[in-house]
C-alpha cells in the first residue's frame, strides 16, 4: 500500500514544497475520506471540471454517470486529471500573505477507460454503492438491463499525481509573533445530519444500519 | 442581478436537463456559499484541476496563489473552467440506478486575466479577506511590498456557464414504491467547530467577532 507512486515532471515540481506527499497511503486516505471530487477535461481546447463522486478499488479510482453525459463522452479514452480537495480548517495568521488553508486533496492524472463488461459494469457500481452503504444493494429493486446500458463506469490506475496535505497554526513571520492580532485555526469538517425518510416510504420500513450509521470525511 | 447569462452550446445542451438554472441569482448563491472551489487548466493538452479559493465581486469571480504557481501562471490569458460543487445530501432510492446527489454547482467558463495595477491587486485581496472575515484586514500586519508582487490575482467575467442544483426526495420509478425498501435522503452541511487560537498567540488578545461569528456553506 506504500509503493511510491511514479515521479513524473509535474509531481518532481511539486516536491520541492514541503506540503507535497507521495505516498499511496496518503492519496489512498484522501480518496476513501471524500467521495466528492472534480474531474478535469478538455474538449477543442476548453478545459472542463465536472464534480461526481469516485470510488477506489485498490490501485484504481472509478467514476460514473449516465452514458449520454457529454463529460463521460468526452472523457473515456482521454487525458483527465481527478482532484478530491477536503477542507479541514481556515488558517488566519498576523498578516494578510500567511492566510492559508487547513487542506488534504490529491491529484491524479491518467487516461479514463470505460469498463465494457456488462458483468464487470454492474459489480463495480455494486462496490460503489456498498462503500458507502455496507451491504445497501442486496436490499434494491435489482437493476434493469436497459438502466445498466445507461450507465457509463470509466476508471484509470492511480499511478501518476499528487497529495498535498496542510495541517496545524499559521506560519507567521517570525517578528509578527509579537503582534497583539488574533491568529488560529477554524477548523471546518462535513457534518452528516439526521436521515429524513421519504415522503412516500411506506409504513413500517425500519432506516437501516448502514443509513444509520452513514459518516463521511 | 438576475440577467442571464449568454446561453452558449454548452448551456444550451445543459438547458434540456431539467436540474439546469441559468439565472445569474442561482450562480452567485452558489458562488457566495462556498469560496472553495476547482479551477481547471490544459498545459500542452493535458487537463489540471486545482483546488483554490475563489471570491466574487459583481459579476466578476477572482481567485489567487503564489506568482510561482504552475496553475496560475498557466491560466493567466488561457482559456480556464472554475467549478464550484457543494454537496447537500445523499439520496437513497429504492433501486441503484435511482440514487443521487442533492448539490449546487456552478461551472463557469472564460478567460482569466491577471490583475496587473498593484494597488488593484491589493484591493482584491482585501476584499477576498474582508468577505470571509469581516474588517480583519486592518487588523492586520500591512502587506509588504514584495509580498504582493509574489501573490498572482486572476479574475474572470461571470458570464458563460451553467448551475445545476438538486433538490429533496428521490425520484423512483413508480412501482417501486410500493417496495419495503427504506429511501430518503442523508443531509450533509459544512460544520464550522470551535476556534482554536495558536500557541503562540500573545497573552490578552481576545477572539474578534469575525472569528466567532464566522460561517460557511
Amino acid at each position: 500500500m506504500n509503493d511510491p507512486l511514479v515521479v513524473t515532471e509535474k509531481s518532481r515540481l511539486r516536491r520541492m514544497h514541503s506540503r507535497g506527499y507521495f505516498d499511496r497511503a496518503t492519496i489512498n486516505g484522501i480518496l476513501d475520506a471524500q467521495p466528492l471530487c472534480s474531474v478535469g477535461y478538455v474538449i477543442d481546447g476548453q478545459p472542463y471540471v465536472t464534480p461526481t463522486f469516485q470510488w477506489r478499488e485498490g490501485d484504481r479510482v472509478y467514476w460514473h454517470g449516465s452514458s449520454a453525459s457529454r463529460a463521460l463522452r468526452n472523457s473515456k479514452d482521454a487525458k483527465v486529471c481527478l482532484t478530491v480537495a477536503i477542507l479541514d480548517g481556515f488558517v488566519l495568521a498576523r498578516s494578510g500573505m500567511h492566510h492559508s488553508l487547513n487542506t488534504r486533496s490529491a491529484m491524479l492524472f491518467g487516461t479514463a477507460v470505460k469498463v465494457e463488461d456488462p458483468a464487470e459494469k454492474l459489480e463495480k457500481l455494486r462496490t460503489f454503492l456498498d462503500g458507502l452503504f455496507p451491504e445497501r444493494y442486496d436490499t434494491l429493486r435489482p437493476d434493469y438491463e436497459q438502466d445498466l446500458k445507461a450507465t457509463m463506469v470509466l476508471g484509470m490506475d492511480i499511478a501518476e499525481g499528487s497529495a498535498k496535505v496542510r495541517t496545524g497554526d499559521p506560519s507567521d513571520d517570525e517578528e509578527d509573533y509579537a503582534l497583539p492580532i488574533w491568529a488560529g485555526v477554524i477548523p471546518v469538517t462535513t457534518h452528516v445530519g439526521t436521515p429524513i425518510p421519504d415522503a412516500r416510504l411506506i409504513d413500517g420500513v425500519k432506516m437501516p444500519d448502514h443509513v444509520r450509521n452513514f459518516r463521511i470525511g
